[in-house]
C-alpha cells in the first residue's frame, strides 16, 4: 500500500510503498483510512522535535489523527466488525496496568503512539487496537471527524472537565481561538449555562468564535486582562482554559482568574511562574490537560452526532500530503488539513 | 482589660490596658481568651510585612489564634451561651456572599480577621461573631487547641483536602516536619489509608514524625527527590503536599509527583516555575491551599476531641508575651507557644 | 394591607386586612409582591392536609412562591437594597446551623416557611431574610417567574444533581410533563448534551415538552415501559427523574432504569416498594429530592434570564384570588397561576 | 485433578476427577488454588435457587471465592507472571464495553462468573483472565485471604462508597455484625474519622465488633431504632450500611437516618418500601451496592497487607468439603470456612 514516511528529519516526506498491516494479535484491528489530519505535531517532528523522546526508528508512517472503517479485526475484538465506520483513539493502551483499569487509559504505563512512535495513518490503512476504535455515527464521514481524534480530543477533555465545575453565573475565559478552541468553545456551549468568553490576539478569530456561540469576545491587544476583568465585577472568571500556554498568555490567564478559580493549562510553550503566596492567598488551582480517555472520544462523538461539535475541514488527496503540509506551515489552511486516501 | 499592642513597626509589642470589647451587633460574640497562640505571622506584622496589605490602623492588639470562653452574646447568636467553651475561627465572614452561602466561607467577599485587620487575642477578652465560634469538647482546653485554629486549621484543609482523591496504596509526600506538617500527618493517618512520606532538612523532625505516624521518613540531603522516586517504584507520588515553599521545595516536590498527581502548594515564599509541557504532559494539577473553612474547623474539633491530632505547646502568661515572641524568634519553642491571660 | 388568608380549614380563603410587615430584626427584609403563584399545595393547605405538620395558628396568609421588590431592610444587610428586584427563597434558614454553613440550608434544622407556618405572599407586602432573597435579572418581572420560587426550584434541584452525572450519550427519562416537569426538561437541555426522554399520560404534555426540547415523547399508555427500553437499546436509562411519585410511576420507572442508573424522586405519593435483590443486583441509586437551596434558586434565575427556562403564567388580580383557587382546582389553568396585588 | 461439582439440585456435591483447565485464550490464566472460600451463596446453588439465573449445565464446579498461585498465562498476559501469589477477582469481564473502559467493570455487559455460571474454585486449579487477578503482598497467605474475593469485596465496596462522604463527626450505622459487618467496619475505621455503630441481634457478634474497632455497640432488642436516635442526638446516623436486608432491617435503618442521609443497601430479602413523601421531605438516598470493581479489590487487598483489615478463618482439606458445607448449614464455622487443596 501507499504510506507517507519520514525518512530523515529536515528531509521532506516520502511516499512509499509498504506492506499492507496484518492483524497478529488477539486484539489487533486494521483500520481502512477515510481521513488523517494533518497536524502541526507533524511539522515538529519533521524538524526533529520529537526524535529523541519518542525514539522512532526511521523511516515510519506519520499521522496520530486517524479515522475510516474496520478492515480486520484479530480473533478476541467483539466491539467492532468488518465494515464499522470508526475513529481511531490516538494511544494503543494496555488495559491492565491500574491506569487504564481506572478508565484512565491516557496514563497507562505501557502505551503506544500510532503516528508518533509506530506506523501511523498517512496511509491506506493502519494497525490498531480494539482498545482504541470507537464507532461512529452513520451520518458522520470519518474525513470530516478524523482531526477530532487528537486536537479535538484534547480540547474536549479540558472543556469537560473544566465544565464539571461550572454552575449557571460562572464565566469561563477561552484563552486562543484557533482550532482547539473553537471545539472547545462548542463543548462548553454544549455542556454548561457558563457564559463563555473568548480571548485571541486575532479579530477574525474572536469574531468566528462568537458566531459559533461565545458570549463575548475579547481581542488581545493589550488590555484584554482589564477588559475580562471588566466583564467579570472585577472579580475574575471562575475558569480559565488556556489552549495558547506561550507569548505570555499563561500571565495574563492567571491574572483573569477569580478567588478558588480553576486554570486549565492545555497549550504549552512557556513556564508556568506564579509566586506561591499568590496560590495560596487566592487558593487557586492550576491543572494540567493531557488528550482525553477512550471514554472522552466516545462522548465527543455523541457531540460530533448530535451537531453541537462541527469542525471546518480543507481536504487533500493522500498524494498531495506535501501540499497539505506546505499550506498548513504557511497558514493556508483554514480549519484542519485532511489527507484523503 | 490587657491587651497586647503593636505601637509601631519594627518596634516591640507593649502591653496597655484598654476597654473590653462590647456586644453591639446581633451576631457578636465577645470571647474570654484562654489561650492565644504565638505565630510567626506575628513576628512579620512587627516586621511590617502586612502593613499594607492590612491597612491596620495602629495601635491594635494582636493574635489570630483563639481559644476560649463565650463571655456574651447579641441578641441573635443561637448557637452558643454564656460559658460555652470555644475556639475561634480566624475569619469573621458575612455569610450572605456567594462564597458564604456555598460553604465556601474562606473566599467570603467582605471579610475581617482579628488579630491582622482588627483587635485580635493576645487580651482578656476577644469580639467575634457568631459565624466564626466553634464549640470544643469538654476533654479539651481552649490553651491546648487555640493554636490549631489558624495555622493546624491550614494543615487540615490541605490534609483533608488531599485525602479525597488518595486511596488505599497510594503515596502522600509532606514536604516539611513543622508544625504545620505534623498537624497534616495525623489528619492523613486518620482520614486515609495512604502511605505517608514525611521528607524534612532536619533528621530530628523526621524522626518526630515518623513517632506520630508517618510511612517513611526521608532528609532532605541532595538525594532526597530521588529517595522517594525509589519509595514510589520510580513513579513518584499521587500527592504531594508542600508545607515549605521555598529554598528549592516546590522544585523538588514537583519532580516527586506521579503523571496525574497532585501538587497542594501551602507554604509559601518562591516561585512555583514549571515549564507548561512538563504540567500537560504528565497531566499534574497545582493545588492552592489557603486556612479552612468554619466546617473544617469543625472536623478539625471532632479529631482532636478523638485523640487523632495532638500539639505540643509551651504557655507563658500574658504578661510575659515578650519571652513568648524572643524565644520563637529564636527557635527555642518545642511545637507552639501560648499565650494565657 | 390586603391579605388572602386561611381562616379555617375546608373554608374558603378569606380577603382581609392586616398590618404591613415591619423590619425588626437586623436581617429582616420586607418585599413588595410583585406575584404570588398558586400552587396545589395551597389547595392541600385548605384541606387540611397541612394542618398538623405546620402547627400554624389560624388565620395566616398563604402563598410560598413569591417575588417582588425590596420594600424595607434590617440594620444588618448587606447583600439587597430598597428597590431591588428580588425573587424570595420559600425557607427562612439559620445561617448558624450545620446545615447551613455547608451550603445545604435546606436541611436547616431551624427554618421557617412563609406562606406555610408563617404569613405567605398571598398581600401587598412579605417579610423574609436577607438570606432568602435573590436580586433577579432586569429583564425579568417579578409576576413572570414568582412560581419559580418553589415548583420551579424544586425541579431546578433534581434536574441539577441529575446532571452532575449525566454525560453526552445518557438517556433521562423525565415521568411527568407537567409544570415541574417542564422546567426539568428545560434545565436539562441547558446543563446537558444527555438525550432527554418525556413520558406522561397526556399526549398535548408530551408534544408540548417536545416543543420545548425533550429529544423523545413517549404516551403512558400501558406499553410506555417497553418503548423506552427500546429507545434505550433495551437496557433502560442512565437516569430517570419521576416527577409523579403515584399511579404506578414508581415501578414503571424503575423498571426504566439501567443498571448503575440514578431514579430522582420528586412527586410523591406512593411508596417506592422495590426488591432489595433487585436494588443490590443492578445496583441502583433512589435518591430523594427536596426544593432547592438558596445557590439553586441563583442558579435557576441565571437560567430564567438567559432565556434558558421559562414558564407559561396565566395572571390574576390579588381580589380574584378565589377565580385562580377555582381554576387551578378544576384544570383550567395552563402553567401558572399568579396573583399580583 | 480433583474437583468438587453440582451433580444436582438437592443433592450432595461430588468429588470427582476432572481435567485440569488449559490455557487457550490469550489473556487467560489458570490459579493454583490456595484457598477457596465457602460461601452461603454456594448453600443457595445446591438448594436450585440460582438455577434459573445462571443458566449453568451440570455437573460443574464451584467456588467463587478463590486466591492462590498463577500455574499459566496467556500470550497477552503482562500484568502476572508464573508463581505469582493472587487473589481472584470473581467475574471475568470483558474490557471493551462502556462500563469496563470507564472502570466500572462490575456492570461489564458480558461478563463470566466462575462458581457459579462457568467452573469456580473447589479444586486444584481455575481458569480465569488477566484481568481479574490480583498480585497479593508476600506477607499474605491466598487460604488466609480468599474470602475477602467475593465477600470482603462487597462489604469493601459499600464501606468505601460511603466513606466518600463521611466526615469527622459524622456517624455510620453497619447493620449486621457478621462476616460482611466485620469487613465493613474495619473498612470504614481505616479509611474515615466517623463513629461507627454496630446493630445486630446476636450480643456476642455486637461485643466482637466492638472489639475490631466499632464505636458503639447496640443489641437489635426492639429498642435500638430509639438507642440509635439518642447516639445521634436525636438527629439519626449521616449514614446506614445494611449487611442485612431482611427481618426489618431496612424499616429500622431508614428510621435511624438522618436527613440527607445515605442508606446503603447491601444484604437482600426483603423489600425496601418507603412512602415517597419521607423519601423526599428527608431527601434521603437509597444507594444498592453490588461486589466492588477489580480496582476495589486492589485496594482491599493494601488494607491487609496493611493488617487494617483481618479476616477469621477455618480450614478444611478439600477432600474434606462435606464438613465444611455442614459446618457452614448449621452454623458451626467461627468467621469463614475455606477449602485447601
Amino acid at each position: 500500500m501507499r504510506a507517507v514516511q519520514v525518512v530523515g528529519y529536515h528531509q521532506p516526506l516520502r511516499m512509499t510503498e509498504v506492506a499492507e498491516p496484518e492483524v497478529t494479535g488477539p486484539f489487533d484491528v486494521v483500520v481502512k483510512i477515510g481521513g488523517a489530519g494533518v497536524c502541526r505535531t507533524d511539522l515538529h517532528i519533521l524538524e526533529g522535535q520529537w526524535a529523541e523522546k519518542s525514539g522512532v526508528a526511521l523511516p515510519y508512517t506519520i499521522g496520530h489523527e486517524n479515522a475510516g472503517w474496520v478492515h480486520a479485526v484479530g480473533s478476541a475484538v467483539t466491539n467492532v466488525a468488518e465494515g464499522d465506520k470508526v475513529i481511531v483513539h490516538p494511544l494503543i493502551t494496555c488495559g491492565l496496568c491500574r491506569a487504564c483499569r481506572s478508565g484512565d487509559d491516557v496514563h497507562c504505563s505501557a502505551s503506544a503512539f500510532p503516528g508518533i512512535d509506530t506506523a501511523g495513518g498517512y496511509a491506506e490503512y493502519l494497525k490498531t487496537s480494539a482498545r482504541s476504535v470507537v464507532k461512529i455515527d452513520d451520518a458522520l464521514e470519518p474525513s470530516d471527524v478524523a482531526a477530532l481524534a487528537d486536537a479535538g480530543l484534547t480540547a474536549y477533555h479540558a472543556a469537560a472537565k473544566a465544565a464539571r465545575r461550572l454552575r449557571p453565573g460562572d464565566r469561563c475565559v477561552v484563552i486562543g481561538a484557533g482550532g482547539l478552541g473553537h471545539i472547545g468553545v462548542q463543548v462548553l456551549k454544549a455542556l454548561t449555562a457558563a457564559e463563555v468568553v473568548v480571548v485571541d490576539r486575532n479579530p477574525d478569530a474572536v469574531k468566528l468564535a462568537s458566531a459559533i456561540g461565545a458570549d463575548h469576545g475579547v481581542v488581545a491587544d493589550g488590555s484584554h486582562v482589564a477588559r475580562v476583568l471588566d466583564l467579570t465585577g472585577g472579580d475574575g472568571a471562575e475558569t480559565v482554559i488556556d489552549f495558547v500556554g506561550e507569548g505570555g498568555a499563561t500571565k495574563d490567564g492567571v491574572a483573569m482568574l477569580r478567588r478558588a478559580g480553576d486554570y486549565h493549562v492545555v497549550g504549552y510553550g512557556e513556564n508556568i511562574d506564579v509566586p506561591t503566596i499568590d496560590i495560596i492567598s487566592t487558593e487557586i488551582n492550576l491543572i494540567g490537560n493531557l488528550v482525553g480517555s477512550y471514554t472522552d472520544l466516545c462522548e465527543l462523538m455523541v457531540l460530533a452526532a448530535q451537531g453541537k461539535v462541527t469542525l471546518h475541514t480543507q481536504k487533500y488527496p493522500l498524494d498531495r500530503f506535501q501540499d497539505a503540509i506546505d499550506d498548513l506551515d504557511s497558514g493556508r489552511v483554514r480549519g484542519r488539513a485532511i489527507l484523503t486516501p
